[in-house]
């Protein structure tokens, strides 16, 4: 079977990324167009990548040398651009979020199902994760019980430029997903507390902030947010369930005794520490689309995280607990 | 120097695991009469033990053959015994809590404050481990810089019996007290939420809960108790600083490799996981009272307690964030 | 560029799983055709993977629908269809060991040389291991001076049918070959110690037991091989330096707390705790091949593993240190 | 009952030790009395512990104020005062090694049988250290079947003054007693290889040094004894069964996440290693010694411990692989 083309919208670091992936790790697939608002990038990575350039996303969808469609750009035009691609009737996957607003996911659901087909994936990568999807086979194993309380936190290292909102529209997006698929239900609630502010915070960020999330059957999720937290990537998850704990496992390092210590390393490249999951990610993608479906994440899924990420805004905003309503999962979304 | 004469009023297990304790582990005092409500229990304990069985804990605190005093009979009762203590002008520890009941710690207060000297100690033993203290120890080094969130966890196997209240009143007051030792300051407010309740719970208890606190910095302070974890007596204190995280250490065990896995065991048993800070404790307060002093937690550790406690219990009853109001504390209870 | 077209010799467990590999892992390259003694085997796999089937190894070899060959049937056939690979100059992937014979190894030392083309690559997939990788990053960053003892384990959950002499020729040989990459030196003595024998052995079999290495500059190597140490496939490897200790990571699992236990599985799938260094092992063949070159494992170290093999069991067998030497390493093989 | 009244011969760094951990830390004994070879530090330690300074060790142990000696002086001297305790018909505890010279071990058993009772206690303190005691209730539990090798480190951060036969007659004594304590059994040959030398071990050091021995069953022990390993006191034993691996616990130690790694402490004191295992060991020591009984390593275990030492040292030497022949046990000594 020949490859499936792909082209991809929004080529910055993390698009360029999604090129070298493609073309260098995923089988059945090459990227063969890409677009990038910024010109001189796009022209640059047009002749290194060897690809065609295209003049807008709108273009690049509807070219007929693109079988699929990446959408990498800023988060405020992915609704646009999948709404595009669900028009042209191609496989389009999004990078999360979805959408910052509810209302346009509410959009892209009535398009998607409109059109009678799935056809939008979204990119939360961590399902893939193989520490993850392990936690999630022993959680519906059934010997640990119900889970009643995940412990989540979720460290960086350092980012510049980082302000109080992304906390939550921008990382916590990850935990949001991951919980409700880690236990299968969704949120009723949500509070957030700011915790005591890092000297390292910058002036548009308040740092670490605390989120407390509630399921339909009562599961407390928590989770921390520390954008600065200085000595690297480190992402957590305890699930207390009635028979046991289960929790997530570290990347693996070499074990050095040295000093008058014994340490292993932890990363601060976020890239890496997620690097296999990607990987996955795109090749079950492509796997997929050319089964002509759609596997992971869905329209569905970046819709819920839309809400909820609403809902935290308001929460964090007004220091209230608020209840956290969507509507009700189409039958279309169900997996049958 | 002779041996410092104890007497102690009410020798449930506890109790007389104290009799032990000063007998054969601490240098420099001997257990020389007991006070057991239970008549049958009083007397067979007199014989094993070869010590004087009182009539009553105020006959024994008055005895001349007894210079201090170990209150660990039920909790409604620590307050009369202390305050007869006090009003004997004789050293006295208390199991923790100290009282129930703020307004019983601010009649404890004043009596004291009233004598001149202080001479109650409250037993909170953790302040003995060698764990939190190395904690405590490096948080002060200023290498981390300042503490932002406190996670912990508290967690027994089983405890038949326990209700709703005593999660807070009984389990939760441990750690009430250690995180502002550790931290050095006074709570703010303080909230609870019940996660999902779990099977193992028993009618009368809801199990696991989640406390959040608040100090006067802003350090917020997450604790999950949890009654009916199955699996082990497990105590977690993660520590996040603005530039690193500092955590308790676990109990030493055995690693073993067999069946398909690597464990080292958690031990059920309470007692033994706080041994020797136990031992420590008692002997820390042994030598300072043949110098005249109290080195441990004082009634104003104990009075905060019993605030923070009733807060608690009012923020779990409302659902609602509770402020946390005590009085200042005095000059007498200050460090000098 | 097109696909290199592959060829496999040899389809028992392992040469199907490199045909799947190769098909569905590498890029750049494709399986299209095999040999396999056993018909049966042969034409079921043939139709299954849709490749052509050669009635021979040798006419496999000269196919010109063959790019490049890869061994992987029985260990004493490796040579034959090693040196006909070097005769058609073919780049030749040989499953490790290049061959249990030292004199063996000359021959191909000699015929390779004589074609005046390195094209051989012999396969230690642990050179490929990130684990591995990082400990000898760690090494040769100079920080923990020079290395002084290694301590290996190398331990099979079970393997039925296993003999005294395949712990040194088939087990071992992966600990001789990534000692010596690890360290940059070859070795000058060995020694065997059969320890207690375990009464799961097997009447063919004395397990564990324990070789020593040293080496030119004086490091000494011991290396446990335990063939049914029941509890899973457990790879260790503790390099003692001048200034500190560095160890190779275990595979990251999730950690659970239950039963009075926290434990973390240990797989006995030797196959899965190596796949990914199997993985990058064939796509940097490939890629080299394409390239025009080797950058792996070559001739000279599948030498070397076949005199140090022959010294080991000539030790085992003795009880005696056994002298370890080999011809001066040809320029031809020197990394320039 | 009235305290057992003690005399310490020998009062350098762990004989002052001893004195304050007997007065300090141990129920039922005191002090009375010491002999230490340099007169200025012997008067200076009489004052400031108040107690009797005798002119020879062989005056305090004649002394009707000492019920019990210590000896805690010179090696070489250990015999004398041991021989003349027994003389006298009075408990003594000797600093291990009990001597240097199996002769001299020889001695002291004849005379101790003649004098028809037991007397003399060996200080091996690790067989009072709760992990070691944990091991080996794991090993007797029979859960994990016929331990087959013991894989055994040694480590001191750095020793200034150490020499090439220390390592083995000061170090390694202390693993010859645990493993045969943990294993119940005697040694039957021994090896000793040198590794590479670490630039740090002076002229008068080989560091680390390997030892290899040999039990009557056939299992294996090895022992790295590495006395300027730089990083820490570290000690490790594995113990490689048939059906799983038993380890020692290290010490518990906080885990702290900064500048790019988790990491934990590891000591360097030697002392604090194995503190509670002193103080339980003289704890039990006075309790049998108070019940008129000897409970822990004996004249048996001090003289086996001198025959292996010898053979290790012999084994140095020649590099040969030296047999260990040792008188049978005397009933005298065998657990009834």
């Amino acid at each position: 079977m020949s490859d499936l083309r792909i082209g991809i919208i929004g080529c910055g670091a993390i698009g360029q990324d999604h090129v070298k992936r493609i073309n260098e790790k995923v089988q059945g697939a090459t990227v063969t167009g890409i677009f990038e608002i910024n010109e001189k990038v796009s022209r640059s990575l047009g002749e290194s990548f060897g690809v065609n350039v295209f003049s807008s996303g709108e273009q690049l969808i509807e070219s007929s040398e693109v079988d699929a469609v990446v959408v990498s750009s800023s988060d405020e035009t992915h609704a646009r651009y999948v709404l595009k691609a669900i028009e042209a009737k191609k496989f389009v996957f999004c990078e999360k979020p979805l959408t910052p607003k509810s209302t346009d996911g509410r959009h892209i659901l009535d398009a998607e199902i409109a059109g009678g087909k799935q056809l939008v994936q979204v990119g939360f990568m961590r399902r893939y994760d193989p520490g993850y999807r392990a936690v999630r086979t022993l959680l519906q194993s059934g010997s640990y019980g119900s889970p009643l309380v995940l412990h989540c936190s979720h460290r960086n290292a350092a980012i510049p430029g980082f302000t109080t909102p992304m906390a939550i529209q921008s990382s916590a997006s990850h935990e949001i997903d991951i919980c409700r698929w880690l236990l299968g239900e969704e949120y009723v609630s949500c509070e957030v507390l700011m915790a005591k502010n890092s000297r390292h915070s910058g002036s548009d960020l308040h740092d670490p902030q605390f989120l407390i999330l509630r399921t339909e059957s009562g599961i407390l999720i928590t989770v921390e947010i520390f954008i600065n937290c200085q000595y690297g990537y480190d992402i957590n998850c305890e699930v207390v369930c009635e028979d046991g704990i289960v929790s997530l496992p570290s990347p693996p390092e070499v074990l050095v005794k040295n000093n008058g210590k014994k340490a292993s390393a932890i990363s601060s490249d976020w890239k890496a520490r997620f690097k296999e999951a990607y990987e996955v990610e795109f090749q079950e993608w492509v796997s997929a689309v050319k089964q002509g479906r759609v596997g992971g994440p869905s329209t569905w899924d970046g819709y819920i995280t839309a809400v909820v990420t609403e809902a935290l805004s308001q929460a964090r905003d007004t220091g209230e607990r608020v209840p956290i309503s969507h509507m009700e999962c189409p039958d279309f979304y169900r997996k049958k």
